[in-house]
């Protein structure tokens, strides 16, 4: 049921954005090619996943959730492309393909990110059914906080400053939070303005998108360490060869294993507080640390 | 009377700038300091100029355009750091000081740039007296428009593939019209959302707006040939250095000086059907082909 779920949650998706980016005009061919690749490489789209699921757990209907759930998408699609530049990260594989900008070029690939991030608040703004204009305004702040310097920018900020030096658990656990957590939790927020939820399910599904987004990042780092470079699609052992902090190197194996756990535990208490359907997203939040990709 | 409503409208958007700026946390203090270097490095505010000028002669209170007009100026800063990167049109000297990079490093400029515009649509969002969401998410969605694929970041791809290329005076205007022309109209239609101009208002604006992008950028190719490199702040004839066609390469200086001066004289007949005071603006629309800067 869960894999089902992801499935169809991501073709959905994908359907979104692939639409979307079909509509542009051809002015520019590489640079919409280059958006199209960065934009469908796959993936879990986990952003989205939780778009869909919590909003229709929250009775919200799918169609309601696609322009949300695509301009998540942007957002997070925009910044691997960013994150993988030979000035960042200087990946040359993700997901097993090429890199955008090994696949086209750099400058292409700073424009893909550039253009793939207007075209998340564009997407914001296009008129869905019964979607009140200071519903779309929310989302519109939400996302443009998760994704900028209080969020996700900021957290890409610190974790190139913390590269080669010692950062303590309480740093590193800030640097995720911003970084992979920002977005993860606006996900869940989207949801929750397009289903005009009450400020009690909001908090407890806040408590449930904040222990996810950790635990998410956690199991990230323990898969750096513990699984096949073919099975993950890009150098295993890579956060290590870059000199980065990560939870297995601060805790130990064990212990990080043992926190991603408990992570998950705090995810799932959370949900057993709200008067619904909890079942796909416990499964979902189970599934964060015992996945292998 | 111009050129103090210029240095009026410029030093009111450094201020909103710096202050939304300075309102930002210290979780990373170098991106917060690339972010505030690329965005206040001085420089013309012609697009927050047209904010200011055109909501004023619609009547529209200046505290009612401040955050349009930091946020067009958020995106203007954060294409200009991405189009200094190495890979793009890599320039080591803006407005006579080190480019972002140069001053900090590639990944802070590339982080700095990202950031700023997630700013720019997080400042749309912010309640501002008397605006209601219906205008703030329409602001929204033309900014989205005229900063993504189809306005700015499609020119700039254009632009790129053109280099070393020979394109013809449509592609040139085309281009421009994209690269430099959509984020100008965007000032203007922004000061016409927040006045609620009428339809016919809005034409005449449309009109005056799009011979005043294109006679900026022939007057900015016409300033690459002919004035110095202390003077321009940025090495003379790097167009021509970068192989890139130009107005004045396409058609001659003297007749793309006739060209300016053609489309200025087009955005003024458009300015004499509206009934206000368009006198600072025609003036503002004569500096933009008499400006050596």
């Amino acid at each position: 049921m869960l894999a089902q779920a992801i499935e169809l949650y991501q073709q959905r998706v994908d359907i979104v954005l692939k639409n979307k980016l079909e509509q542009l005009d051809d002015c520019a061919p590489e640079l919409k090619d280059a958006m199209t690749y960065g934009a469908l490489m796959g993936g879990k789209r986990i952003r989205p996943f939780l778009v869909y699921a919590i909003g229709q757990m929250l009775k919200v209907p799918l169609e309601k959730l696609d322009n949300a759930a695509a301009a998540i998408e942007c957002i997070h699609a925009y910044s691997l492309i960013h994150d993988d530049l030979p000035a960042m990260d200087d990946d040359d594989l993700r997901r097993g393909k090429p890199t955008v900008h090994i696949a086209f070029n750099e400058a292409q690939a700073i424009l893909a990110g550039d253009a793939l991030q207007s075209l998340a608040f564009e997407l914001m703004t296009e008129s869905q059914a019964d979607t009140s204009p200071t519903q779309q305004l929310h989302m519109v702040k939400v996302l443009a906080k998760a994704a900028g310097y209080q969020g996700m920018c900021g957290g890409q900020a610190i974790d190139l400053a913390a590269t080669n030096k010692a950062i303590d658990l309480a740093q590193l656990t800030q640097l995720h939070n911003k970084k992979t957590g920002a977005l993860i939790s606006c996900a869940v927020e989207l949801a929750i303005i397009l289903a005009d939820a009450s400020p009690v399910e909001r908090a407890h599904l806040a408590q449930f998108s904040h222990a996810l987004g950790l635990a998410f990042q956690v199991q990230d780092d323990i898969l750096d360490v513990t699984v096949s470079t073919q099975e993950l699609g890009k150098p295993q052992g890579s956060d290590e060869q870059a000199n980065k902090s990560t939870f297995p190197k601060l805790l130990g194996l064990a212990a990080a294993q043992a926190q991603a756990t408990e992570l998950v535990q705090q995810a799932l208490s959370a949900l057993e507080e709200l008067p619904y359907n909890t079942q796909l997203i416990a499964d979902f939040a189970r599934y964060i640390i015992t996945r292998r990709l």
